[in-house]
């Protein structure tokens, strides 16, 4: 019997869990759910005779040793910084490691320890990154095995609410890890773009959003995210003089979003001392110049909007001029709008959440100029068997089988571009019913002339 | 003999050096230097008969642990962050420290434990922080003495390069640690003013300056330290309406350097992959638009500034737009920058450095409103015995003497906010020729009304 341990039952875990149990008698797994929130754990577990919750602390090195030793697979969900630590446990208990995030430094320095002790530490293996991945290194095999030669390759995800439950002015819910995404972009991005390095700071990354549009869906907008500049080798394009990828947002996102930047609310490196004392209104104030009527017209004169006009009104809809009282102590300014917008941007139990990918790359073939288009739209089941957890379990689920059953068979840190890893989870994504369309049609011009 | 263990012979260590060594004969001293660089550390003990150098590198816990075991005293100019971790090996071995920097939270945290076991931790005891906390809470003392009841109290202090070397469009060169300027600001600032929390992002903390006048000298401009607030409370001035710490510079600097922050180019958060194949010229071109006839004009066009104009001919002097290769190895856009204005920007041999202090309280006197003003200007009497120097080291080292003969009798984690603290180091800095020039004069109208 195989044990398996899921580190982590929190909202992307629960198809992930699912899967495992559902083949646990098939392969003779045991599945160990570990969480600080045991019940949780128990409840996605529902009884199940090969599942048991344990209390899990990735803080505590005692209770990662102790069930990272038994464990023959570690599927970790854990906060970004602790993949490492648990990967560095395993190494020395023998077990394998998958991840749905991206892999640190220390993670991938751990190549060499983890082929010799006969291990594979699989990574970046759930929704963006992950699917994105896996689709763009199939485009890229099957242009390449026809003798095209790519010119650009750009990806865009977004984890959304569907649109029939995208209900308010600023267009987004938290359907996904919240600070991630008050944080987002907070590094700036650097792309390559018609052969050439570009680099956009985090004051002016949402300022000018490309528009795609998903072929019989909808428009979205699109900003880019922080490294593209790597994925040139990484993908196997190390001279490709077009590399983006971006996160899609409903429209009018962005310029809403730069307001919070500019403001400087999304700001993590400082204290408010003292913000339990505090109203937002009058937190807000603190960010204002003097001698204004009201407040309202500060915020409309300090952002240089029209007062009462559409970005105004957006604004002023998060209650962040209201006397709600701050109840974080001695709160960043991004914990006090977390706080606040969790509130005001959440994703109630009667809403459908939606992933959205789409890729684009140019490629030539013969003299003439193409375009390979692939989209995917995948809406959640229901509150639990939501979109997210679908498409963030639901690969690191096949991975893991993969690893078990010895179907992939390389050793070390491994990635899903690893052809032996994407080809055989993108055919079973497309069992479970999520499966991208494609197109390929010869173009006139490049987008990036 | 006491044992008395400087770690960190760098810039402000000469003057630190030398006062221990000066007095060490007669209160039979024994002092070790420490750095990574012995050779420094030797020139800097000149063979004297009771110094000695020692390679020590704070991030080697052995080394740390081997110095620090026999000392009765650590100095420690290390990097902010290891601080605590010299003085939790002090806590085991029975060693005092002194910093010249700031207290994180893990060294005030060992207040108790250091009380327990008699030791004196000394922290904040440099020039800023160091003698404005010093010559600030001597004004608070005089003031509440008489009767007075204050009402605002601003600080400022800066690191500069006296006039007479003042000789680029810039208005400074780096006579400090250079990445602290190059982030200096990064977290934004919180102050108050007139009873209310002022804060202001980094993004529009060097737009406008408040001008300083230091009587009798010429005006600088300043701009807001990260955090005031919290002296409120530190300087017992709890419900002060004003409360703003601050940093000078030569006028249009802020201005100048606003533009690299607009630009991106102080982030120190993410790595330019490749930086060492690029030319200055190339690296700056990312972060520029296209469809212009030449670089220099989508650099005055991002930034909003006349082509030509006197700004424009200030960044362009930086070489940022020169052909200039850049030898950083992916390196973060802090460290491109970085590299470059070191050269630009050098403190070179033949320039002499100035530290510049001001300070205004405000105060209500029988009735009376009154302004008290003190300021201090000194500058470096060579180029190892820089006023930066003087004043970090020399608060520092008469610090320690004052632990070490128990003319300092309180223990645990203590600032030079206390007055068995500031009152003889204040009086012995005098001595030494370190001494601010005072003013109270009636005024009609706060400030801050």
């Amino acid at each position: 019997m195989k044990k398996i341990l899921i580190c982590g039952a929190g909202m992307s875990a629960t198809d992930l869990i699912s899967y495992m149990l559902n083949h646990s008698e098939q392969y003779n797994w045991e599945v160990i759910v570990g969480d600080i929130d045991v019940e949780t754990a128990e409840i996605k577990i529902g009884g199940h005779p090969r599942g048991s919750a344990v209390y899990f602390d990735c803080y505590d090195n005692e209770l990662m040793e102790r069930y990272i030793r038994d464990a023959d697979i570690v599927i970790s969900l854990l906060p970004p910084g602790m993949h490492a630590a648990a990967a560095r446990i395993a190494l020395r208990h023998n077990a394998h490691v998958v991840t749905a995030s991206y892999a640190s430094q220390e993670m991938e320095d751990m190549h060499e320890e983890a082929r010799k002790n006969g291990l594979t530490f699989l990574n970046e293996l759930g929704a963006d990154p992950g699917i994105d991945h896996m689709n763009g290194m199939r485009s890229i095999d099957k242009i390449k095995a026809k003798g095209g030669e790519i010119s650009a390759f750009t990806s865009y995800c977004g984890s959304l609410v569907a649109p029939e439950s995208n209900d308010n002015p600023i267009g987004y819910k938290f359907t996904w890890s919240p600070m991630n995404v008050i944080q987002a972009g907070s590094a700036g991005a650097c792309f390559f773009e018609k052969g050439a390095l570009r680099c956009l700071p985090y004051n002016r990354l949402f300022t000018d959003p490309t528009i795609i549009e998903i072929p019989g869906f909808r428009e979205f907008e699109a900003y880019e995210n922080r490294d593209s500049v790597g994925y040139r080798k990484k993908y196997g394009l190390d001279d490709i003089p077009t590399m983006i990828r971006a996160t899609l947002r409903y429209p009018g996102f962005c310029e809403a979003w730069e307001l919070f930047i500019r403001l400087g609310l999304t700001a993590n490196n400082y204290h408010i001392e003292g913000s339990e004392n505090m109203s937002y209104r009058q937190w807000i104030s603190s960010y204002l110049p003097r001698g204004h009527a009201d407040l309202e017209s500060a915020l409309a004169d300090q952002l240089g909007i029209e007062k009462g006009g559409e970005l105004h009104k957006k604004l002023l809809w998060t209650e962040i001029l209201s006397d709600r009282p701050i109840e974080r102590v001695n709160g960043t300014p991004a914990e006090i709008l977390l706080d606040l917008l969790l509130e005001r941007l959440k994703f109630n139990s009667g809403d459908t959440d939606m992933l959205v990918f789409y890729e684009r790359l140019e490629y030539n073939l013969e003299g003439e100029l193409y375009e390979h288009v692939s989209y995917l739209v995948t809406k959640g089941l229901d509150h639990w068997h939501t979109a997210i957890s679908r498409t963030v379990g639901l690969p690191a689920a096949i991975g893991a089988k993969l690893i078990l059953n010895g179907e992939i068979k390389s050793r070390g840190v491994l990635f899903p571009w690893a052809r032996e890893v994407y080809g055989p989870i993108l055919n079973e994504l497309e069992e479970l019913g999520i499966s991208y369309e494609t197109q390929d049609n010869k173009i006139q011009n490049s987008k990036y002339e």
